[in-house]
């Protein structure tokens, strides 16, 4: 017998036909003895909603109660899954994040979880019935309610594990699992076994939006053993999200292959090369909220160095306009802009102890007549801006290059 | 400076535009340096809604998990309220029944309120703050969110106005106030300025739906000053119903006239004459859930009497089913139903002490021809059975003879 937390999201709850199915799939695994735990999001669409509905009456809502309408989402379903399970003769109980209860600090629409109070959760498990809390949601020492963000049903199914110390949590999605890169792209990507969590953060922040970062962060913080499975087809064993590498097994160097569209490259030309130069820059450029994702200073000369960094595409001509006051700020020769870029990264644990990946990269990339314009790495992941219109050559050639293609 | 508890009923808060107007409202009663608690129901339509999910997902939804779902209704009013609130610059804090805390029974679906903690809500009041609450809703002892029934947001008003010493409970409907008569039957009805509570209870349970039983009773029971008005019409005094009987002033000896359209009446005819025959008629009709009005027992001649009673006339064919079992059963010569019946009533505390008032009523019904099939009396009410298309004749007869007719 084992303790699992599930979590559903808001597609795979999104009617009550799909609520049924949740029930059903639930049942099956308490028939198996297990106990279960199931975390739920609001149905598809109802969040939009009710944030719709506090546009009408507000034009600045007030967070408080702005998590007081849209944490109903939540609600609405933990009391109709349970009228499901029951339904069906398996007994079950609902809880609010507020009932839980889900401590959280006071930060209104973005609230971090402090602590939880599984007592009554095992005790509701003792006796035999499936528990469902509400996902996103938590109360704070006030007794005011608060939510934790778009994706917080995520963290909410993973801190209950972590409180519970539960033998798994599965987070049930509408893809069967994490891969190697997206199929749209490479037909040959292969479904992953296991990912580790410093692969799967790297491979979430580079726009795998399986799971959201911050439960990746958690489980892993917590050694969750965190699942992802799809809601819809049956019988597979989605990917393991494990917090070693498995050292038993001949690891690949490199598990998989991110990218990232809609990226666009910003160089200050002839900026002084002095130091505090970089906060000069990017300091103001903070400021307007814009986020930098690759940063690259090049080796100056003459006195002079040309700064470069990528921003979302969307924030680009901000950026420009906030540039264009830095620059006669430090007296910088230009502003130069492209938004015509993307990211590909290659991701792996393996290659702390695999030298020469890099190179294999570029040498990839180089064969099929890409230009680099930058390159930035982490410990297990290197990343290259490119033309944008490479981007599905490039990802196809290194996913080939790196023995990622599935055995035909 | 007064503490006013307002409560805005579902059509009050039916769209985004009529929360704003009830914000505005609210402001104004602020602006004139009241403190202002205010009770809100769910939006109209949004608790039906609600229900039909339910029903989707399970053929006998869980009650506990039924209360779970259809407080949430509540929940998004009181955030949307307070938002617009402070969008207009009014201070404002919401509260779900649960974090007020009004404690209530475990019943789910229908509980009854135990205790109100006054004390968080006072503090807000003093810092200057509106606090809006959730009505229809509580919490149990273990936590658990319960709903009060339909029509509970009155009963939070009133208890709530109870538990804070509240100068006045206003009920802000679609209707300017408690009438005379239905204004659709007899133009001349007159709106009252003011009404005691047994005859609000005598109105209320007769047919005009303006305030629910249970709130008006609760009221009378704490003796808060209960006010009905309109939401949709500015300035109005409403109706206030008070406690005790104005003596001052020269009563009119019937207040209103109420009635109830399809009812049924049936009558055991020849049933033995003997101790113990209205329970072995009227138990069974009770255990098959049916509600029985009036009741009459005939003086027996020759060892038998005939028995009858009235229910609603959508209960009729269960009932006769019901009797057919019962005639059996006792010897009972026969079972007559009639489904053409309806009841018109009287109703002012002025008749304890003016004698003649009964008499007064045949006399006029007799006048018109019209015949009385049953009657039934109470200390401040007397209620006649006649064939329902006399009801209107009946209303507007009465209504003049006891000089209820407004002044032209």
């Amino acid at each position: 017998m084992a303790l699992i937390v599930q979590k559903y999201g808001g597609t795979s709850v999104g009617s009550p036909e799909r609520i049924k199915n949740v029930a059903r799939k639930v049942e099956k695994f308490r028939a198996q003895g297990h106990q279960v735990v199931v975390v739920v999001s609001a149905m598809s669409g109802e969040t939009n909603r009710l944030i719709a509905l506090t546009k009408e009456v507000a034009t600045n809502p007030s967070p408080r109660e702005l998590d007081v309408v849209v944490s109903t989402g939540e609600q609405v379903t933990i009391g109709l899954l349970c009228m499901a399970l029951e339904d069906i003769g398996v007994p079950a109980k609902s809880y609010t994040g507020g009932q839980v209860k889900i401590l959280t600090d006071s930060l209104h629409t973005k609230a971090r979880i402090l602590n939880i109070d599984e007592a009554p959760i095992r005790k509701d498990l003792d006796e035999g019935k499936v528990v469902v809390v509400a996902g996103f949601q938590g109360v704070d020492e006030h007794g005011s309610i608060t939510t934790l963000g778009r994706g917080g049903s995520d963290t909410t199914g993973v801190a209950l594990a972590a409180a519970l110390k539960a033998d798994e949590c599965q987070i049930y999605t509408d893809v069967d699992g994490v891969y190697t890169t997206d199929p749209r792209i490479v037909p040959e990507a292969r479904k992953l076994d296991t990912i580790t969590f410093e692969e799967m953060l790297e491979m979430a922040s580079l726009g795998s939006k399986v799971l959201q970062i911050r439960s990746v962060e958690f489980a892993g913080k917590y050694k969750v053993k965190l699942r992802v499975l799809s809601s819809f087809e049956e019988g597979g064993e989605g990917t393991l999200i494990t917090v070693e590498e498995d050292t038993n097994m001949e690891q690949p160097v490199i598990s998989g292959i991110a990218f990232a569209r809609d990226e666009a490259k910003l160089t200050v030309v002839g900026a002084p090369d002095k130091p505090g130069i970089a906060y000069q820059i990017l300091g103001p450029v903070a400021e307007a909220n814009i986020d930098v994702d690759m940063i690259i200073q090049n080796v100056g000369h003459d006195g002079t160095t040309d700064f470069s960094f990528t921003v979302a595409r969307g924030d680009l001509a901000k950026a420009v306009k906030v540039l264009e006051g830095v620059q006669e700020h430090i007296g910088a020769r230009a502003i130069e802009s492209d938004n015509t870029m993307c990211k590909v990264s290659i991701v792996g644990v393996g290659m702390r102890s695999h030298p020469g990946v890099a190179s294999k990269m570029f040498r990839t990339l180089a064969e099929e007549g890409i230009n680099i314009q930058m390159i930035s790495t982490s410990e297990i992941k290197i990343s290259v801006a490119i033309d944008e219109k490479y981007l599905e050559l490039a990802v196809r050639v290194l996913h080939k290059a790196f023995g990622l293609d599935a055995q035909a």
